[in-house]
């Protein structure tokens, strides 16, 4: 069977997330609904990054093998067609090998959180920032932040129903910047442990606001315990927006 | 009476545009009510660039009096408080003297226009970008654009049920930038004719696009007839951006 990698786009609001669920609809089942609504046969997603309800994705990838094969163009027009009132868009599809798999064969995943730091509520943004009204010192958020980067023990840092086999893992990158209004958090790790970035987030922002040192944060981290976790930020400022794969893992297959 | 100017930001969907109309929802009267909510009394709003209903703004600037002075951050807290479940914030008051008029005294105003140019469709930014599938070649775009730069007669640009005494205006700036999947275009002028950035972001957008030449552009221009504008942007990609004031006229008043 033909298999395609497609970037996919969200916005989870409406959403209870990436995975299906009984009673409640989730970006997976939308897509999946969508792609057979035009091939005409039950179809399986697998994502690279399973989101919760709320956060949005502006480069979600996944991977669907389909009975036949087709234009990458068809793909993607014909999905947005049967999906044309949802908050989800199919970017690009392209045809890979079987040895592709969107979740096994990533690397490193990349998100993106978003805090509005101002008085004013947000406008255009309500649903897609977290609203942070105290002033947030960009260089205290990025020391403190600076001790979580590295290979660790995120217990702290993890939803206590976490089902990741080990709370060791390696952050690769934790980097807070300002551009205007806007402070903005970039996470980069091979994979996450659930809830971490939000956890790791909600934790440096009590720092960016004076109310932890950056040797509270180190303390957090080295207590191994979730209840020393400052606060989660909510899911509504998180993105997901990308994936590095293994090269040649996404090569399209040989022509016969 | 003290006058305040006020930096307001709204998204534009929900209302009929800037201006108060009977039987509408304005935004200028969602921001009177505001301020009458707290100060007590009716205030009249006058704001730099009227918006079209769907029109955003994200610095859009209106002066008012008040009957007795506030701190700007009262006055922006509460507005702000009044009117929680708007599109609508004003972020930051400032007092200044009643030499200031946010219209009269205004050089210069900055539109921005957001085309989201890809096939898929947009998922954040529904009714905040102008969707156009067909690919937009940039640098034809701009060349388009340079023939309106300057001083010329808009006729051909302008709403036939325009108001302005003239149609002679000096168009300083019409800059088109790719982001990625996004063109946008910024354009600065002292004023601008009704519906005139949405008039020549629809009839470039022709030129991008590969269905005018940078010669039918100007031959419109020159036409001065509104039967030659090549299309008529949606009201939804566009965004007042700024105003800048004559150097002095929005300074504070001296304290007595």
């Amino acid at each position: 069977m033909p298999r395609y990698k497609l970037v996919v786009e969200y916005d989870g609001t409406p959403y209870s997330g990436w995975q299906f669920q009984d009673n409640a609809r989730s970006v997976q089942e939308v897509v999946e609904r969508a792609i057979t609504g035009f091939c005409g046969h039950p179809v399986r997603l697998h994502c690279a990054g399973r989101t919760d309800a709320g956060v949005h994705a502006t480069h979600q990838v996944v991977h669907v093998d389909l009975e036949r094969a087709y234009r990458t163009d068809t793909i993607r027009d014909a999905a947005n067609a049967h999906m044309r009132d949802e908050a989800v868009a199919v970017v690009s599809a392209q045809p890979v090998t079987e040895a592709f798999h969107a979740r096994l064969s990533a690397r490193k995943r990349h998100y993106t959180y978003r805090i509005l730091n101002r008085m004013a509520p947000p406008t255009f943004d309500r649903e897609r920032v977290w609203h942070v009204r105290q002033p947030i010192d960009v260089a205290r958020m990025q020391e403190a932040a600076d001790t979580l980067v590295g290979h660790h023990d995120f217990t702290t840092f993890r939803a206590s129903q976490c089902q990741g086999r080990t709370p060791w893992k390696t952050l690769e990158r934790l980097c807070v910047e300002r551009r205007g209004d806007e402070v903005q958090v970039r996470a980069s790790s091979r994979s996450f442990l659930h809830n971490q970035v939000r956890s790791m987030v909600g934790t440096i922002v009590l720092a960016g606001i004076g109310r932890w040192t950056t040797e509270d944060v180190a303390a957090a981290l080295a207590a191994r315990d979730r209840t020393r976790c400052g606060a989660l930020a909510p899911p509504h400022g998180l993105y997901f927006v990308g994936v590095d794969y293994a090269e040649g893992s996404d090569v399209p297959p040989e022509v016969e």
